[in-house]
């Protein structure tokens, strides 16, 4: 498998200000295409806690650590520093970035002056490569720390967060995942209550216990409860993948009738 | 300072299955009551994960950890048992959350039976309290560990987390933050690149570092850059947080007017 960390840098995250879609995006995007993010941390826009987070996820040895937010220009975007400070590395001005800010500027039909807060954008960790932001003026940036862990730094910013994610990060992560089978499924159903479903996802699960098995609760109408039920089975093996789908799907589908349950809507994807 | 994080367990959180609208409405809530989310920590269903994330937050001696999710009866629903595991405590059998169960069973009229799955729910890290749920079947749980530091287990369902922490958690945190006076704005303002305004952000914030102001960019129209700033300043001493807020709305309002901005809107709140 491959590992993917999620560290989402930005106070606007933890005060309720902003909810936290770019976490939920990439999280969807890796799932599509057969990887998962292993974990979220989320912290605020301080030196020491963007470096000992940094250190934290470095220490769990992932494959790559997406971090989100806090390259722009004002002073409560330090994540640059923090992550330099965590790694042990020094900053340094990086005249590639610098060029990249200038072109973004230029296009835009604006002046290209160096300030302190460009010249703060284009200096990166010692290492640092900067990333070209087709849709903005801070550069994302790739580094690699730890054994081997590639770091990505993107603008939280969802669309520039986007743009340089699919255009950097997700080609490498896709190149190091290979070729992933998915095929999954949504059922909507009522008349069966969670808890009476629960022993046959568990049989479903012992089955097959490499696929991913999750109801959810839509509470009741008139008394009679509405459940969702995710099943996702994902592989190298095509073949595999689908077999252990079908064999899933008829016995939950048939368990849900035996139980007294109605499916009201299916939803499926298989790739 | 009274310091809370959150800790939030469900894979449909890293998939893009579901958005963390439970972390972003906790952090919403602390933040009006003047106390503050200082992470969230978002991992799989899965006992390894849980219980090291549970430690890792401990490790921070925080006042209170907030766990949400995974309290139901699926295979999957793992969370007292991998607290358990992360606390190095028995998992026991009590019967007060099994009267609660069973109470809230026979209110919406079905028959209590002590199910597996019913059980689990009943079983909770020994030194647990069981707390009522209002409006769904798990109860919620309270305990402390490490230094101090009080563990609230809820349930991922929305409307059963917000019933539990309502009534238990945000009673005992209220308490410990005491009476806190805020007042904050939400300025909107046009004609200002965010790079432009930062120097400015930095004098505010030489004025009064305790204060929070953060620049959110919206975007630009015809070229004209929108922006939103936010200004907010919490204390326990009401003057003091009326006196440094109105200074800091005066100067940054200055401020935008001298680099050709105009304000379009203003939101204030303050108690």
């Amino acid at each position: 498998m491959v590992s993917v960390v999620n560290f989402a840098v930005g106070k606007e995250l933890l005060i309720g200000r902003t909810m936290n879609t770019n976490a939920y995006w990439i999280g969807g995007r890796l799932y599509k295409m057969g990887g998962m993010l292993d974990r979220i941390l989320t912290v605020t826009d301080s030196l020491e806690e963007i470096s000992s987070g940094i250190k934290e996820l470095l220490a769990l040895h992932p494959d790559f650590i997406i971090v989100v937010g806090g390259l722009g220009p004002t002073p409560d975007d330090m994540t640059l520093k923090g992550i330099a400070l965590g790694l042990g590395r020094k900053l340094k001005f990086n005249e590639d970035a610098a060029r990249m800010i200038k072109e973004h500027l230029e296009k835009a039909g604006r002046v290209f002056e160096l300030t302190p807060q460009r010249k703060k954008m284009a200096t990166l960790p010692e290492g640092g490569t900067p990333l070209t932001n087709d849709v903005g003026t801070a550069p994302g940036v790739r580094l690699t720390a730890g054994k081997g862990t590639v770091v990505y730094c993107l603008p939280g910013v969802p669309r520039e967060m986007r743009n340089i994610f699919t255009n950097f990060a997700e080609k490498e992560i896709r190149e190091k995942l290979g070729e992933m089978h998915i095929a999954k499924v949504t059922l909507k159903f009522s008349g069966v209550f969670e808890a009476a479903l629960a022993p046959s996802i568990e049989e479903a699960l012992k089955m097959h216990p490499e696929a991913y098995i999750k109801s959810h609760p839509r509470g009741l109408k008139a008394g009679v409860p509405n459940l969702e039920l995710d099943v996702t089975v994902t592989s190298r093996d095509k073949r595999k993948a689908r077999s252990a789908y079908s064999e899933l799907l008829s016995f939950l589908t048939r368990r849900i009738s035996e139980l007294g349950g109605t499916v009201t809507a299916k939803r499926e994807a298989i790739r």
